[in-house]
């Protein structure tokens, strides 16, 4: 990674504003983007969240909170006959926007932490069928690697 | 997303040995995620480590440790003359593969977070000056939305 122009000297500016750092703010713990993981799988129930992530009712129910605040899932009534009003976590467009960053923590964990046992999933493109991968690429449709990453303030030319 | 097969049916099923818990066991904490930020931006001293991103050198500690210990970081000696020895922090070839991770973060970030001041820091192909994007695409080069991601497990069909 290169820091271009002003952002040069490390000493000279920090990451105050950091897009990261916000992003964090909102899915910065484990439990969060596990719940965004079932939300993906399909799961919509609070039961069911608290269950497959394995998290205490009284977490679950901070961190849904806060994912509905945030605008990542969006809280919705249901009622089964002859039960009362319960309510169902449904996936926004920002909520699928995150995509990439469940995907790419995804395939580090295939790269780096399974062992002989393989990957416990396997992730296809259901259209043809090949496997997945998250890419860093540039409008331009190059493959960027770390170090052709430059990293400048939109003040500078 | 769709659950294929033995999948299908997610009561049947848990995300035990998932990649994505298993990646944040290493990178599951704020701080971890913003030091491996700063490994990116170049930084290699503790002391800068700890300044940059805001922390105690408590906590740079154990997480930097954290990090030297999962392989993202190499923790190597040097000495500048008149100086006792000390070390700093390099990324290593497994450090460098959490890329995705960190711009898809700071992508979503840019994408929901930003607000009319615009993003904080531009990103680049140093190579021919194109935008940067996160993308999820197959190995037959479709890109891939959520809908049309396929889950299934290695022992089917």
């Amino acid at each position: 990674m290169t820091l271009e122009g002003v952002l040069a000297d490390r000493d000279a500016w920090k990451a105050e504003r950091c897009s990261i750092k916000r992003t964090l703010d909102v899915v910065g713990t484990r439990s969060a983007v596990l719940l965004m993981r079932e939300a993906y799988y399909g799961t919509t129930r609070f039961d069911d969240f608290a269950d497959r992530v394995g998290i205490t009712d009284a977490v679950a129910s901070a961190r849904l909170r806060e994912l509905v605040d945030a605008g990542l899932l969006e809280r919705r009534p249901y009622q089964e006959p002859g039960k009362r009003t319960r309510h169902e976590y449904v996936l926004t467009d920002a909520g699928a926007d995150l995509l990439p960053v469940l995907l790419a923590l995804w395939q580090w964990g295939d790269q780096h932490l399974v062992g002989e046992e393989g990957p416990p999933l396997l992730l296809r493109h259901s259209g043809c069928g090949a496997p997945l991968a998250v890419q860093v690429r540039c409008e331009e449709g190059h493959d960027v690697p770390l170090d052709e990453v430059s990293v400048k303030s939109p003040r500078s030319r």
